[in-house]
């Protein structure tokens, strides 16, 4: 029996919840985590508030194999998230002296001061490992199974391809998807007998409109193959018939 | 003093968790809140389970003064949200008869069966009212302070603005834009004494990055006029003032 590895994530940010940024990290953070055979079960958006982080972060940090966060690492006094990690792990947020340096060396190879806000992005919770930052220096960093990353998308996913390669990945889930061009309100029931006889699956039905007609995408997904084909076969005579018949 | 309301909105679905399918959702009812002066404190995505569809809805539920939820209420099997609100508020689900009567005229009307797949869209928990559904017949419904309503965006979109003008809404918060050529690193301190100077205000430091360069996006938020411009004034004096430093 092979492991199923599980992952949270937490969106840290008013501008989120504001729809003033459109978030693109969780379809990104998803698709990653699905190639790599690790289940994303959970992602909650919570704004810019310490109790709010930390709440949700100890939620879900005990629930789940991995949490991965994004928003909150920059210069400026909305940028509280190290210190809201601290305060999870009950740990004190300070200057990280390798972090520190590096930013240092940074600002003084470009002439640019090294100043107090610069500096709050060397902060992080004591005993962090850090995640580094391939576009903007300030690094990301690891505390316990909780990583902590960069809201701007291109960082983002610079950090988490650093990340990706620690993890310990589950089982790939795999999919197969079967086009069909009926209704779900024809396809339902028969669809869920079908679910039914296959309990290896996770046969979703994702209903799809356009051009004034519905139709639908079914996905089946499982962990071997032998159990998505077989699944598969039945998903795809079940959507011939239903088709010759109407 | 007005009162504040305060939204939250849960994600219902595995296809939004496995990066198969892009939310478009979150930033939408995310940007309808802020116009009309609700606070979208916090967003859930879940999967398609009754237990943790029933643990984050009975959270967020107890918190907000209203709860959106997206997905999970077509006709096929994995869609359990009727089930899983009723669940929360303890009653039965069951078939609504008015739901049920314009579902089955709709079907007789196009000659289409009114398949038992087809009869699980007019089961709701009892007690529910319903949500126009202007695009596809099949209606979301609400129950307490919890609107229930499609994940396809065009249909949810035309549900929630079926929704939006049964609302109790809070005072707008105002926002007022300062872009600014400097990076986070320079205007943090600086941007940090102008935060503590208007406690009244909700500043924001949002970092960009393009063509090599950061720049920032400085929001200013505030539930009155007065407030929000004196904290834009002083914003702008400083960017003023720190970019003719540098």
């Amino acid at each position: 029996m092979t492991e199923i590895v599980t992952a949270a994530m937490l969106v840290i940010g008013d501008e989120i919840l504001s729809g003033r940024t459109k978030d693109k990290n969780i379809g990104h953070l998803a698709d990653i985590m699905t190639a790599v055979g690790i289940d994303l079960k959970e992602v909650r958006i919570v704004p810019d508030d310490e109790d709010d982080i930390v709440a949700a972060l100890n939620a879900v940090r005990q629930r789940y194999t991995y949490v991965f966060t994004s928003g909150g690492i920059g210069p400026t006094h909305d940028d509280i998230t190290a210190d809201s990690v601290a305060k999870a792990f009950d740990v004190p947020c300070e200057y990280d002296t390798a972090a520190y340096a590096m930013l240092e060396a940074h600002y003084a190879k470009r002439g640019m001061e090294f100043t107090e806000a610069r500096k709050r992005m060397a902060r992080m919770p004591r005993g962090a490992a850090h995640i580094e930052n391939p576009v903007s220096v300030a690094p990301g960093f690891r505390i316990g199974n909780v990583h902590v990353m960069a809201g701007v998308p291109s960082v983002f996913q610079a950090m988490l391809d650093k990340v990706v390669p620690t993890l310990k990945t589950g089982v790939k889930m795999l999919t197969a998807t079967v086009p069909c061009p009926l209704g779900e309100g024809v396809i339902g029931g028969p669809l869920s007998e079908i679910q039914k006889a296959h309990p290896l699956t996770i046969i979703g039905s994702y209903p799809k409109f356009g051009e004034g007609k519905f139709w639908t995408e079914l996905v089946v997904r499982a962990r071997s193959e032998d159990a998505l084909e077989a699944a598969r076969k039945d998903v795809e005579a079940m959507v011939r018939d239903l088709g010759e018949a109407s």
